[in-house]
């Protein structure tokens, strides 16, 4: 791999629809989500220091997390754990990294990897970062187009175009156009064209590239965020980032960069199948953890202290319970339970992604602990 | 009321189906199943004392649950609670109090009455009784045909026949015969024929009536029985009891008195419309809680420290939980939730009748501190 090639995850998001197990305090992101016995975060260093070694990976996450998160991931370097005083969006992140990157690295490349999202196939994975790095050599911005299973409108799409034949990268694509989330006969349409792409949020390129983009784009968060990075380090740091940060406009780096760099035909796509998942909701938690895909597996369990008595059931239990408990569950399928110390969830798999609603009505309710 | 009336309440079984609420150290008479501040046992008091006095209140239970019966009726006078060393079925403990009964008042009346049925219109259930003790004057045996709600398969019938036009008790009418829980489609011909109740297990009759057709039925029983009666009381009681109870056979006093009673033309049955439900299963929990009979009620919560969260959803929550927690249910119906302290049991109304299963799973396991 490049050795110029740097890691950036960003580290944020609450993930509602996967509350209450993720809460604000304490994130999907670092929790074993997946019973694989590493968190999300770390199941995503696991995949990404390898490939640009431990010491070129950032983090960027919010104050609140800095610590957990410098405990979980004990090979980082402290001073590449960014900690944002306040939630400002993927830009700003991304941004601030890409900048302090490039100050000790003017030729370098950046990857942006969620901190949250799982990959079952990691040899293949790594096959098409190394296509996507060749590719951002020619200083265009590059991203990863999965091939989509199913019509899926919880995901934005990528429309791809000629295939570009570039030196190590075989298969990179123009990139046409990116698509937000699509209504479901829309969708459909995306999927039988053959043409589209899931959109993983991946981003890989020159730093200077992304920089430039951004600073077209967007000059007044690429001048606040040169301000801290000029700072970065020195004894005004704190000064400057608690005078510059809070005024950032939130912007997510699809609209600062990507979009405008794809409708000025400056994005490759390299298109990826390798078990991508965004681990969005309990129903792809309870696929991911299935034996054997589109098989029921019965009632999975996930956590601890957890005995299980399944009566003609099927579904995933997370426990946090402090002490042994048996859970039984008689003539349910597609069960989806929570047990945590002060709240308990009972979903189905259908009805996954309406537990931001629970979210919602609690906070409502002023249940503000709970959140 | 006949000043000669005596209720027997005989409190055992451990109610598998109500599980893990029910338990066979702490049966479901000893719980406030249906919410309404008062235990199952307590309900039956309440209803019953006012019939017959408090003072002619007798319960039988297991030698494990006199404690807390004495705790829960403090107006019970202390050697009216019968310990049973263990349990030999309806037919010896309801045997035995008769005995007790017709030795302090020759001319009793005995009512026998379960502990942990429910029962909502005690006005109409008093003038049933009302009826029964008179129709018993004439030494037939008298039971309660409850009118079906359904033809419930969970239940077993009476045939009844003619009126019988007894002063007293006008609606009484001949019991034909007494048919097991039948097949669904039998149970329809039943109920559409009109002629079919439901058996409540209610049995009022004279002491000397009913003493006569179990010393005939079963010799052998009437003797034991008799021998620990006869020594009630005195010092020789625990020797006795202990000698001679393990070998008493089970049996139900249905096979033993009801039904050859039945046979011989000597069993009258009053018919009773008073919203009685044997409280079975957690699907006749939340119908006998719903405020509107066939309307959906969301999720009823019954028990403490649960704050409950609803979305789209209906059914039942019972909570033991030692510290407030929030129960979130999304998108599912007719849910029933448990949630104590060693178990969390969920399932739906259509599945209460599996309950049991689980229950004998987790016997199969070994797991013997949960039953």
């Amino acid at each position: 791999m490049n050795t110029h090639f740097h890691a950036i995850i960003p580290a944020g998001g609450s993930g509602t629809r996967l509350w209450p197990l993720s809460r604000k305090a304490s994130p999907k992101f670092l929790h074993d989500v997946l019973g694989t016995g590493r968190s999300l975060i770390q199941s995503t260093w696991d995949r990404v220091a390898p490939l640009v070694g431990p010491e070129k990976v950032w983090v960027v996450t919010g104050e609140s997390h800095r610590d957990q998160v410098a405990e979980q991931l004990p090979e980082i370097a402290v001073h590449k754990i960014l900690a944002e005083p306040s939630p400002k969006d993927s830009a700003a992140a991304i941004g601030l990294a890409t900048m302090l990157i490039a100050q000790e690295d003017p030729d370098a490349i950046v990857g942006s990897f969620s901190a949250d999202h799982s990959i079952t196939n990691v040899d293949e994975f790594r096959l098409v970062i190394d296509q996507a790095c060749a590719a951002a050599e020619t200083g265009d911005i590059v991203t990863v187009g999965i091939m989509p299973r199913n019509p899926a409108t919880a995901y934005g799409y990528i429309e791809t175009g000629d295939l570009l034949g570039l030196d190590g990268a075989p298969t990179a694509r123009r990139a046409m156009a990116f698509a937000e989330k699509p209504a479901a006969s829309t969708a459909r349409a995306y999927v039988n064209s053959g043409r589209y792409r899931w959109n993983a949020g991946m981003f890989i390129a020159k730093a200077s590239a992304l920089l430039e983009v951004l600073e077209t784009e967007d000059p007044t968060l690429y001048a606040g965020l040169s301000r801290i990075a000029q700072a970065w380090g020195s004894d005004a740091q704190a000064e400057v980032l608690a005078e510059v940060w809070p005024d950032l406009e939130k912007r997510a780096i699809d609209y600062v960069v990507a979009e405008p760099a794809a409708a000025a035909g400056r994005v490759i796509v390299i298109p990826g199948d390798f078990g991508w998942d965004d681990v969005g909701d309990f129903d792809s938690v309870a696929r991911l953890r299935q034996p054997v895909p589109g098989e029921p597996a019965g009632v999975i369990s996930i956590g601890q202290n957890c005995d299980l008595l399944e009566i003609d059931a099927s579904g995933v239990v997370f426990s946090e319970s402090k002490k042994p408990r048996t859970v039984a569950i008689v003539g349910l399928d597609d069960l989806v339970v929570v047990d945590t110390e002060d709240v308990l969830l009972i979903t189905s798999r259908s009805h996954a992604q309406d537990v931001k609603k629970a979210v919602s009505a609690a906070g409502e309710r002023g249940l503000d602990d709970l959140l």
